[in-house]
Order: structure tokens, then sequence, then C-alpha cells
């Protein structure tokens, strides 16, 4: 397996780390607009493990230009091109691999639009659905698109693929849930205001309409923030306030696992709801460049890049950061033995863990892990496919061992957690 | 009296709409970065005005640049510089009046720092400093620059100079209290978020540390937003919660006026607090140029002036408003009788009689007003001085007397109000 990684951000760097300690591929080309990013990267690798670390190079890529993307795949001979930057770059990779002859993945999908008339009932563009029209053409090219294989989506659809499988004889709710209790200080002490994932894919998410699927209706849509629900994470998180947000997991897991209803709630907590409100009440939010003054004349921008451009940078505040980030899947339905069960599957993430092992804010990180895990999966040929598929199209087991097992054994020694609620 | 009026944004544009309709003055030559601004504020008044409008003529201006101010001035054989644009600009443009060898009147004063170590306690360059240490200079060109001259400060040190010369015999407190019942719908009737002033300059009033005067203690700083009070507006404005904010009111009372204490509230209400608040906490109230990728490359703007293109311009908001605003002073201590009294002072501004007298939104036309009664009253020498001088160093009967004569009778026809608030 030779891997284009393109994105050596904060996920595209934690990817990399984590294959380093990995055997099963035999090239990965770590890629950025910023070529001293990419280089930084490999030299950590380098620093830590030593000969390991001959098998990364270094390029430059355009992400915006699906050309470049494939002559740098092609340049590599990539047989995998890893997308891990923001989704707004989806369908120039996508395009890019595919014209490559190269499998591909990603953690977020193609970017929706609202429905121009009812925006907040019905949905207009929806997460991905570029990506799944073109599924014929990889279906005749006998090329995979695994889309969706982070942490969120990614993990959340493998477990909810493993409830379906092993727990469930029938699924009233997939309901991802995902809170942390991560708090960030600056250098004199104080608490600061620094989400710990892209503030530009947080707005994109908890702003445009949320999104749900219901077996008699299909999929819809509310009003951003909707649904209130308090729920308890695991591992001394503890209690957050979730909403409904946008997620992958709706659009993905109906496509392929039965249940009568898929949702997706976020723990943004109310200071950060309030915030989201505010930059959406003030036009911060939108992406539509924006003709301003500046030293040199007016330039145009989008304001959302200027609020990302005036935050610290997620991947930089790891250090400064305590906490953990929870993701997982809150099932509820019928047990395979009849009875009523509900089961909230979940994998902890420990900013100082992740920060101590491979310095990387544990957000970050947990993405990070899941298509590693996947690609090796690939690799081997446990998981195989060809057209556009979920996570949750292919076996769970053997993602969730992997993930398990001992690292002295050959697996990630990651730790997943089930919770029967009912059981108490 | 020849004008060069700098500016014709939302205030520069009334002050020639209000000054159209009086004979003092021989020539205004109406200016601006952008010279399309400046020849529409001019083919409106030739549209409404017809030969009156012969007295104006449009000509472009670099307010950054004093060179290009003085020589624009000196083009024009200018006896006044009107500073109508940001306070940023206050520097260049009281230079290049000077250098030309003319008078000077602003709104806002040259801007403050805060203190380096002990920002919410103690002052650093405090708002109109660099003005008032140039002061000899204009005495010395027997040059006079009035400073602080919109409607606050302006009008309300005007009423304050009344208070202590016809009202009281003691003050205790001079308070400048300023509140609105302004709302902004968009074109389907919803409310909108839409300042009626400069986010740019109520950014830098609302968070810069508020400033408070003491006889005892002089100048000193506090947190923002601190010491909230609800203070009841005349005319069916009514209850409005108001905090203290920078203001040169504070700078400038003390210097002529005696009192016991000086402060500014602004009646900013809940919402609006917490914007700010917002905007402050992420990074967006910066004027500090980010680097900011765009379609063209990476840019430098300013957070600050993305927030100011991302809002309505307050000068095109009128249409879509209604309510009044209302600026004034509350007076307490000891009247002229012994007794105990507490006034507030005051002038109410309905958008919707000055959108139909001036198409101009009414916070923006109530700043106007008085720099042009304040350039009659020096016109038909009035006023008279030099050197660096507030509204308050100079009479207030003869401002308050033409501000409220109706027009038939050769006065501006607007009343102001005195409350008596211990008389109920």
């Amino acid at each position: 397996m030779r891997i284009l990684l393109v994105g050596a951000g904060g996920v595209g760097d934690a990817i990399a780390k984590i294959a380093a300690r990995r055997d099963f591929f035999e090239l990965m080309v770590v890629s950025d607009y910023d070529l001293s990013r990419a280089e930084r990267t490999i030299a950590w690798i380098v620093a830590k493990h030593g000969e390991q670390g001959g098998r990364f190079v270094a390029a430059r890529i355009d992400a915006s230009d699906p050309d470049n993307v494939a002559a740098v795949a092609r340049e590599h001979a990539a047989t995998h091109v890893m997308n891990a930057v923001e989704p707004k770059f989806v369908p120039t990779i996508f395009a890019g691999a595919l014209a490559a002859g190269a499998d591909y993945l990603d953690m977020a999908m193609s970017l929706s639009e609202p429905h121009p008339e009812n925006p907040y009932s019905e949905t207009g563009v929806k997460l991905g659905d570029d990506q799944f029209e073109q599924a014929p053409d990889w279906e005749k090219a006998g090329r995979l698109a695994l889309v969706g294989m982070g942490v969120e989506p990614g993990l959340s659809d493998v477990f909810a693929r493993y409830a379906i499988d092993e727990l469930f004889s029938s699924v009233d709710e997939l309901g991802t849930r995902d809170g942390a209790n991560l708090v960030v200080h600056d250098e004199a002490g104080n608490e600061i205001f620094a989400p710990s994932f892209s503030i530009w894919t947080t707005i994109e998410e908890c702003l445009n309409p949320p999104v749900i699927w219901e077996k008699d209706a299909g999929w819809y849509t509310t009003e951003p923030f909707s649904e209130p629900e308090t729920f308890v994470f695991p591992e001394g998180i503890g209690a957050v306030e979730c909403v409904n947000v946008e997620h992958e997991e709706v659009l993905l897991m109906p496509r392929w696992l039965d249940a009568k209803r898929v949702t997706f709630k976020y723990g943004l907590g109310d200071e950060f709801i309030g915030v989201l409100k505010t930059l959406h009440m003030l036009h911060l939010d939108s992406v539509a460049p924006l003709r301003v003054r500046s030293a040199n004349g007016p330039v145009e921008v989008a304001p959302r890049d200027v609020v990302a451009a005036a935050l610290p940078d997620p991947a930089t505040i790891g250090p400064r950061m305590t906490g953990k980030t929870c993701a997982g899947v809150w099932v509820t339905g019928t047990g395979k033995d009849g009875a009523p069960r509900e089961v909230y599957l979940y994998h902890v993430s420990d900013n100082e863990w992740t920060m101590a092992e491979y310095e990387s804010q544990c957000v970050v990180w947990q993405t990070a892990l899941n298509p590693v895990i996947a690609l090796e999966l690939l690799a081997s040929g446990v998981w195989t496919g060809t057209g556009v598929l979920g996570p949750e199209a292919f076996p769970a087991g053997p993602f969730l061992e992997l993930m398990a097992k001992p690292v002295e054994q050959g697996g990630y020694g990651q730790r997943w957690g089930l919770e029967d609620r009912l059981a108490s």
C-alpha cells in the first residue's frame, strides 16, 4: 500500500504519526499546500522512530486542483489517497484520486446546501450527495471510496454496525453522541476560548440545518440547535448539553443499517452555542467573500476564514488543554434476547495521554486513529469493496478487535466501552 | 466661512444636508476617499434645495495623509476643517488642518491606549491626550480646534456647561446617559441585528477600559461594562440597562467644569453587551492585521474591519428602523436655591422624522446636527477661542437657544428637554 496523505494540519499530522508505528504500508507521501508543514511532520517521525521515517516523503499539493492531486498521486504511484483537509476540498481530491486510479478515504463528506425554500424542514443537497452520485464511476473503475472514516463519522458508524450485528434484534434509534470536558488555558493560566476542532467545520456543522432520518419520513431537517438533551458521558466527563447538528452519520447509517431513527447530537455546551448564534447573527459565519479594507487597499475575504484565523489553531492548543473527549453511539431498541436494551458504545481520548505519546491533541488524534485502522484492514484484505461506501458497509468486529488489541499483540491498544444503560 | 468636510459617510452626509438649509457659510467642500460618496451627497442637496447646492463641491481626500488634507484645504481656501470620519484619522486631519492654517472641529477625539500594566484601574494614553498635548501649537498659531463637538461628546458637554452655569450651585455628578429604543427589520419584517452607529467605534468605546473622573482621585479606569444601572429615558423610550463606557465627556468636562464626579454610561442592552463580549473573546475586536487566506492568496486584514464590513452600513438602515434615540446629561447636586437637585437634560431624535426630512437615520443625524450649530456660532462670532477647546469651554446658552428656536425664526427647531427628577 502506497498512501498519498493530503493535508499535514492537525489531523493529517496525527495520521502520519500513528501510521509510523504500523508496518502495513510501504510509503506515505505527506503532502500539504505548505510544504514546510509536511516536512515538520516527517521530521518528528524521524526523530521519534528513526528508520521508520524512511517510508515517509513530503510533497507540495494543491487540494483545490484535481489535476494536481492526480499528478502527485501518479508521481508516487499512490494506491490510496487519504483526504485530511477541510471538507470543502472533498470534490477536488475525490476527483483527483479517481483520475489517478487510486482508492480514496476521507473523514468528512462533500458539503450540503440548504433547501432553497424550506431549509429548516426539508433537505436540499445533503452531505455526501455529490459523492454518492458518482458511485457508478467508482464501481465501474473497480475502485473504493471509503467516506466518513474518521471518528465521527467513522468509528461511530463502526459502533452502529456492531450494535446492529451483535447486540440488537431491532433498533429504535442510532444516536451518535459526542461530548467532552476539555478546558484550554493561556500562558497565564486563565481559561480561554479555544475550540478543539476546526471552527470552520464546526460552524458548517452547527449552523447548517440539522438533519434527522426516520424510517417513515426519510431525511428531514430542523432549526439549528434543536431538541436539546442532557447526555451523561462516561469516564468522568459527565452531563453535557447536546443539540442536533448536521453530521454524516445521519446520511450514512440508514443506507446500510436498519433502524427507526438516526440522529447526531453534539455536546456543545451553552457558551459555545451562544458564540455560534452570535457569529450567525453578525454574518461572520458566512463563506461568501466580503470586500474589506486593508493596508494594501480593499481585499476580499470570507468572514468565516477570518474567525478561524483569529482563534488559536486547534492543532497548537494541546499543551494548554486538559480533559477528555468521548465519541460514541447511543443505541436503543430490542436486544437479541427480545428484551428492551439501551447501549452506549464509545471511545474516550485523554489529552494528557495523546500529548505525551504523539504531541497531538486528543480530538485531533481521535479523529486520526480510525482511518489508519481502516487503511490497515484494507491493506490486509480484511475489508474489501468497490464504489462509494461508508464505514458501516464493512464488518465491525475486525475493526474493533484490531483497535482494542494490546500493542504488544499487534493491535492499537485503544480500549472502547459498552455501557448497558438499562442494566442499572 | 469656507468649510472642508472630511468624510461623506453617514454623519458627513447628514452634516452637509443640515448645513444646506443654513446660510452662515460660503462654501462647503464635501470630501471623501471615495469621491462618488461625496458626489451622491451633493446630488441629494441639489435635488432638494436647488441653487443652495451651488455652495457645495465634491473632492477626493486621503484622511490618513496630513499633507493631502492640508493640500485640499489650501486648494479651497478652507477656513474650517470639519472631521467626519473615524477617530483613527484624528491625528492626520488635525495636523493637516493646522498646517493649512484652518480651524478644526471633530466629533470624537484621538484614541486612547490602555495602561500597560493596570488597564482596568489606571489610565494609559487617554482619549484626546494627543490633541491636548498640541494645544500650545494651536494657541501660538491663533487657531481653534473645537474637539468632541458631536452629540456625545458635544451636545452633552453643552448641557453640562448649562447645568453648571444656570441650574446648580454645586454638582455631585455629571453623568452622560445615552439610550434608545431603536429596532431594525429586514425586508421580510424580521428584527435583525444592525447597530445604529459604526460598530468599529462602538467596539473601541465599549471594550476599552471605561474611564471615570473624580475630584479626589482624578481619572481612573474600570473593567468594561462596569456599574450596570437601569436608567429611565424620556419620551417613551423607558428603562434601559446602562454600563460605563470610555467616552470623551469624561475627559473633557473636568477640564472646564466643577463637579465631584464625571461618568458616561451607554444604554447598550443585554443582547449588545453579549455580542461585544463574544467578539472580544474570539479576538474579533482586534485592529491588528491578521493573515487570512483568500481567493487571491493570503491577505492581511483587521478582524474588526471584517466585523464592520459584515454588518449593514449604519447609514443605510434608516428606512428599516423604527424608534427614538436620546442623548443627555444627568446632573445631581445642589440647586441654585441650596436644595438638592437632580436634572436630566436631553435631546431626542426620532428616526421617522429624520428619515422623512433628511433621509438620514436618527443617531447619525443627531450627531451631525451639533457641529453645524457650532459652526454657525463660530461664523457669527458668538463662539470664539483659540487652542484646543471642548464644547463646554463656550457659553451654552446661545447654543441651546439657536438649537431650540423655531425654523421660521432662524433657529434649528430642535426642542431639548429638562426633567427635574426630584420634583415628582
